[in-house]
């Protein structure tokens, strides 16, 4: 950063806020933390520079602040930690439709080819309209925001998160030709063959509207590969694979990879909670000899299905582990309004009763499926597995695979899909499986619980040191480096 | 080909040979013509030069000839082309695996991105065993009669079809390398992601199966590119997207496209048979204004759902073609025992009675479903419709795109998915679709039924045109040619 811009407030754009507000059971505003590791990420920075966060209103009640507010922003201190926030509010149906039609399943599902293409998605009027009228609509708010806030400022700098807010960075461009544009994707970019669901005139105001960036961040270098492709592929710009930048009628965007860390001093206090401690009793009373564990959203793209038809699978084939193995799936309730997602888990549910009827005794139920949401329950659980099944069929990073070894006291053996962005990072210590390979999963979990006990040490230490390498802070000053660089050129340049 | 060269037969080698033995009605035997375009495309080939057919057997007749000709080859007459033929038997439980569990479903589902990924597949023992005493042993099979009748030959050619046989290519490789070897694939190359399904090793047989060809060909250059990218991303492979081609440990291989067309001339004779005349008779007395017109084999990759909603919305928006527009959907039975198949024609004929029921009225049924084969009837549809729909969500090439408009006698419209191969020499004169947009599909059937004659005139005339500007003799001149070059350097150069 320059001099004058470190005077300047970083803005940061994301959909989800850092902070929550909600109404307290005594009817007081009660004010919490948002979700996810783009938070967590991203708070380091915000402790140390002037940042502003623009993002969408969740609740009625952030509703409320955003209408009191307007663009002043509001100073909200969680952890420790200063934000200052602008809360956006869109017209409902807008938002309604942006995210629950347009969002969350269609860019999902594409960018992680989840759709079943003989049955879906069929795009109607209703499909356009929400494109029309909900996601364009929610972009062009928070991009009004964001060009408000950066009105009068000479080289202003704006980091937006995710897939949420693809067209926005066209619009604040139009606005701002000399503003400093960075995007980073949390999710996978997928091959250009799956964008190929939407019409054409979508794909452009997608990718015509992400290249408004000066820089494009994603988790990892095959996902820049795929960006990259699809801009030839779908768009016939000209784009340049050793340099990683895409040549477009607007100028020249780079594209980077950043693989995402976790805050592994923040677990370890969070892990050594009163709650954590009382979690951990309740689940070591009942543990079996082994335990198998995942923590997930309860996403299509986690495959979890597929678990438990391996661990069905590795019942079957080693009767020796009967009444001697829990399976304890840890799965958060997520998109419930997506008809996908609640089908999804009534499907689970039927595995689970099945899978339990097969093999479970009057002592002993083989899988606990637990469909909750609850932290501390999560880092109890992470602490004592055995072996943590993370078998994503695409998965953009997977913090839990990063999360979960750290604090875990077992040595406990990570099983991880070849197709989660964490495995370029720790896929060497981890045994690797193919997500749609059943019998490779039922043989991983019998190899990680026949594992001699000096391998599953060797395995454990060097997944702790390949995730400890890197910090949240890494992350940030990597992509402030690659801004700096934007910032002391000339515009356009 | 050289002048030695010219002597020796050449090999062709294919799932399906060009013809079938059967029982006839009163106990002889029949001869028929194996279908689809590649016998149509492949005779003529066979007509002006020595050539030698392996093929699998089909029915319990070819078994039969098979095992009383062994390797001599049989010698069959059928529309004035005389064919040498070795028929292959394998074990029958083999052959089931190979053909209904690896060929279809998996390798097609994996080409067209038919996968319902968190669905299905899922790769158990089941899957497991039917490549390795399937798929496996079927290429063996296949690859051993090959070896046995190039024999003694210096530099043997052989031409291999599609993706049965993906494997064979390296175990002729193996037992000669100095063999030329050429093989066209024809359906769509998917891109690397969609190859994730299958196990690393199963990819690797794959890859290096086929990367042990001299030459492999495609419909269109964006295949090749997708091959090129698989070979690179999934294999590690030095592939040159100039050259188009890879660098293996086994050498160098060039990956070439030729778009295949149709026998024009073929075509029009047998439209002026006395059978297609009392088709025509039949179907002018019953058609309306409009006839609207598919022709498909029941593949879900064909998009017949989709087709049949855009009508349904088409309806709903333009209540002024009430009565006066018939939608004939000619379905020949496909692949009846893969269950996706069987589940899908059911979901179809859902579909038709509720549109039916939808729009009908006492005299008029909006859409007309015939699931059968019928191949004068549908050379009768052919001349008469007003709207051929092609919507396919993936097809390696679609020929009834350019069968139908050839022998069209009413300036007939084509609306053409984006994602066929036809597309890339044709799409100039459709109607081009995306196949997931419904609203795009229901516009194109009302601009089809209310366009100018005049236009219809021009798109129809440079539908043929372009139809016409190539022959099968220039898709088998152009391989032959690239053979011919193989053929001419020092065998592993």
């Amino acid at each position: 950063m320059t001099e004058e811009n470190q005077d300047e407030p970083l803005i940061i754009v994301s959909n989800r806020g850092p902070a929550k507000f909600e109404t307290g059971p005594d009817g007081e505003m009660v004010i919490s933390r948002g979700g996810g590791g783009l938070v967590t990420a991203l708070s380091g920075l915000v402790a140390h520079r002037d940042a502003l966060w623009i993002a969408s209103t969740m609740t009625p009640e952030d509703a409320e602040v955003a209408t009191e507010n307007g663009t002043e922003p509001v100073e909200v201190e969680l952890g420790g930690v200063e934000y200052r926030v602008v809360l956006v509010e869109s017209d409902p149906r807008a938002f309604d439709l942006f995210y629950n039609l347009i969002a969350n399943p269609i860019l999902w599902f594409i960018q992680h080819y989840l759709w079943d293409l003989s049955n879906a998605p069929d795009i109607r009027l209703e499909e356009i309209e929400a494109w029309n009228d909900g996601y364009e609509v929610v972009n062009r708010d928070i991009a009004d925001a964001v060009i408000a806030q950066i009105e009068g400022r000479e080289r202003p700098v704006v980091m937006l998160h995710d897939y949420h807010l693809y067209t926005a960075p066209a619009l604040i461009r139009a606005a701002r030709p000399e503003a400093v544009l960075h995007h980073f994707v949390h999710i996978p970019w997928s091959q250009p063959d799956s964008w190929r669901v939407l019409p054409g005139w979508i794909r452009e105001r997608i990718y015509d509207g992400l290249l408004a960036n000066d820089i494009i961040g994603f988790h990892t270098r095959a996902y820049c590969i795929n960006f990259l492709s699809c801009c030839e592929h779908l768009m016939g710009y000209e784009v340049d694979y050793e340099d990683l930048t895409v040549s477009h009628p607007g100028g020249k965007t780079a594209v980077r990879s950043y693989p995402l860390s976790i805050d592994a001093a923040g677990l370890e206090r969070a892990a050594d909670s009163p709650e954590v401690a009382e979690a951990e009793a309740e689940l070591l009373a009942r543990r079996r000899e082994n335990l198998i564990l995942r923590v997930d959203r309860a996403d299509l793209s986690k495959n979890v299905l597929r678990g438990f038809t391996a661990f069905d699978t590795f019942l079957s084939q080693h009767p020796e582990f009967r009444e001697k193995v829990t399976f304890v799936a840890h799965l958060q309730p997520s998109r419930e309004d997506v008809p996908e997602y609640a089908e999804y888990l009534e499907r689970i549910e039927a595995l689970v009763a099945v899978v339990n009827h097969r093999h479970g005794t009057t002592d002993w139920m083989p899988i606990d499926l637990k469909v909750y949401e609850n932290f501390h329950d999560a880092l109890a659980r992470y602490r004592h597995f055995d072996l943590l099944m993370v078998n994503s069929i695409f998965d953009g990073m997977n913090l839990v695979a990063k999360e979960a070894p750290v604090i875990n006291t077992r040595d406990g053996v990570l099983m991880l899909s070849e197709n989660t962005g964490a495995h370029e990072e720790i896929g060497d210590f981890a045994l690797t499986v193919n997500p749609f390979d059943i019998q490779d999963q039922a043989d991983a979990i019998h190899t990680a619980l026949t594992m001699a006990p000096e391998e599953r040490a060797r395995r454990a230490r060097g997944l702790k040191e390949a995730i400890l390498s890197r910090t949240p802070g890494d992350w940030i000053d990597e992509q402030m480096a690659d801004i700096e660089e934007v910032v002391l050129r000339e515009p356009g340049a």
